[in-house]
């Protein structure tokens, strides 16, 4: 295990949307310097960062002066191309690790590694095939969904599946790609866990959130969320069990499904996430900062909360109700510095204290 | 009164220490991004600003480049020259404006002016020869303390007169500038009010803290101060005075003096102050957004408080207690990313919640 790291180091992340963002201002916090890596140009962690590299994940050279120039590397999304990583974990450390990575890239690998742990998803079956699809209905039955195993860059194939009529049109949707059929689960809400794990091994969860979506979108998390003790007991470690298995550094986001029967792991993120941004104005240490103290080596933070909050997102034209938003007491503004308000994109987030 | 800045808009901040560092991230905050103006290399607020303009206070074109880049114009401290400010403010809105920072730079004009609006300051008299100074003591008594008039660059001349005897030395500390003698207060503590004016003139008040410095430095400020609910009334009164009469715009530090026969005002810094960093664990908005608000043309923040806290200076060697205060539950880290800890540095602050 090395050492902390001390004042004026500098951290490196993958990626320069808003998580980017908010872990630099977080790092900042903390007294580190950030260097940002992102093929887009412009991108809204630039406006924070200390320094920004606009590369590409296959131009080697610009990898490696960046990991040159950094002391650890973490990131902000999973969809990391395997040969950047390889490059780059051969030079710094990666936090989270390679292998929380790779099972997050891959919808298979994900279930099997959490089924293996014991813990319960949705009914799953890998498809190649039409012979392979059918069998997998028979087994899982009607409505179900195929989606393509990998998350890559190319589009995120995924068809519904009404019926056994359905099945010829839908694997021809995955453009011959490896997939995976979920069958559908009945719950009643979602609620997710943001859970950090930190260099010691030490493991903190925050108060699970309640989750929204609408048009596939995260819209509200509402803290507490809607469940029993027991349920919130099983929440948090599942999530421990999750982290500890992985040897994991760093925040995962843990999304679960209540259903009648127990809680249901709909999928894991190995990075801050959406549904954690109410502990920036809910706890005395927020999600960025536990992310970036445990890939720093720090110990965990205090996440414990002391307020009843619910995050908003703006999306898109959200912003122009920007104006009244800034008059209301007890509300939190996050925005991310983009100026184009394109639909479906997210702007900024406002986390309403509730209750303290 | 000009339209709110838009999300994207730059704000040019003069100063790149810590305050800067802290305003810059409060206008990311908001979407805002920053430009900040520092003649010496690195400085803290250059790890978070969008953009860093290394120049002198004396380089016209690297001044006149600065305002085109920005919309509006703030800074961190109060000693900016005057040539530089004239520039500047013929290019784009200095906020807070001239006035303020004319008053702060000269401690007659700031009595003067406190005076002239029925505040209570010590007992002081302006003094630029020996017989002046000794007419001023023969009026406010000895001990007294004789200060150069302007805060420059050069130096702060300061000189304790003891006795009568002193007074030939004292005037000659003061190396032939004009000097103002002030008499000692008997107080039993200090506290300051951090108050904000919007470009709408509204006017919002943090609760007062209780000030305890060391070897001169700012040690700990302590939320609720010891008041009585008439002087807590009377500090947020006479700040609110104090920012209408001079068509304030953003944040202003007032520090009082709490004596037997009421408040007197030490000193005015129109600019974020450090006994205001407790308000970044301890209201919705604290006071760097505060400040961004109003120099944006935005609405002011929630800055109502909802908890106890002491902020505690983390200066020079202070740092060593890092890894242990990163223990702490309840317990707040702000660093400054500072890597050099010299005695008397401020290289961070701690703002420990003490009561929700």
């Amino acid at each position: 295990m090395s050492d902390p790291l001390p004042q004026g180091a500098t951290i490196g992340i993958l990626g320069g949307g808003q998580l980017g963002r908010m872990l630099s201002v977080a790092a900042a916090r903390l007294g580190f310097r950030c260097h940002v890596y992102e093929p887009m140009a412009n991108p809204p962690a630039a406006h924070v960062a200390d320094v920004v590299t606009t590369a590409g994940y296959d131009d080697a050279e610009a990898l490696r002066a960046f990991a040159a120039s950094v002391d650890v590397i973490t990131y902000e999304f999973e969809n990391i191309p395997t040969a950047a990583l390889d490059l780059l974990e051969s030079l710094r450390p990666i936090r989270p690790n390679r292998r929380a990575l790779a099972i997050s890239q891959d919808r298979i690998a994900e279930k099997d590694f959490l089924t293996d742990l014991g813990l319960t998803t949705a009914p799953y079956a890998a498809v190649s095939t039409l012979a392979d699809l059918e069998a997998a209905m028979a087994r899982i039955g009607t409505p179900a969904i195929l989606k393509t195993t990998r998350l890559g860059y190319d589009g995120k194939g995924q068809a519904r599946l009404r019926s056994g009529k359905d099945a010829a049109t839908a694997l021809s949707a995955m453009n011959g790609a490896d997939a995976v059929l979920e069958g559908f689960v009945n719950f009643s809400h979602e609620v997710s866990v943001i859970a950090a794990r930190g260099l010691d091994g030490s493991v903190a969860c925050y108060d699970p959130g309640e989750n929204v979506h609408r048009d596939g979108i995260l819209h509200t998390t509402t803290i507490p969320a809607r469940l029993t003790n027991a349920q919130r007991t099983d929440a948090v470690l599942l999530a421990a069990r999750i982290l500890n298995a992985l040897d994991y550094v760093g925040v995962m986001g843990v999304e679960l499904f209540v259903t009648a029967e127990g809680l249901l792991v709909n999928e894991i993120a190995p990075r801050v996430h959406n549904s954690g941004h109410w502990t920036q104005n809910g706890c005395a240490v927020d999600q960025f900062e536990q992310h970036i103290r445990a890939v720093a080596g720090w110990p965990l933070g205090d996440g414990g909360r002391y307020a009843d909050v619910t995050m908003e997102n703006l999306i898109g034209d959200d912003v122009l109700r920007l104006p009244e938003i800034a008059r209301e007491p007890q509300a939190a503004l996050h925005l991310y510095g983009k100026t184009e308000a394109r639909p479906g994109r997210k702007m900024g987030h406002v986390n309403r204290i509730t209750r303290r």
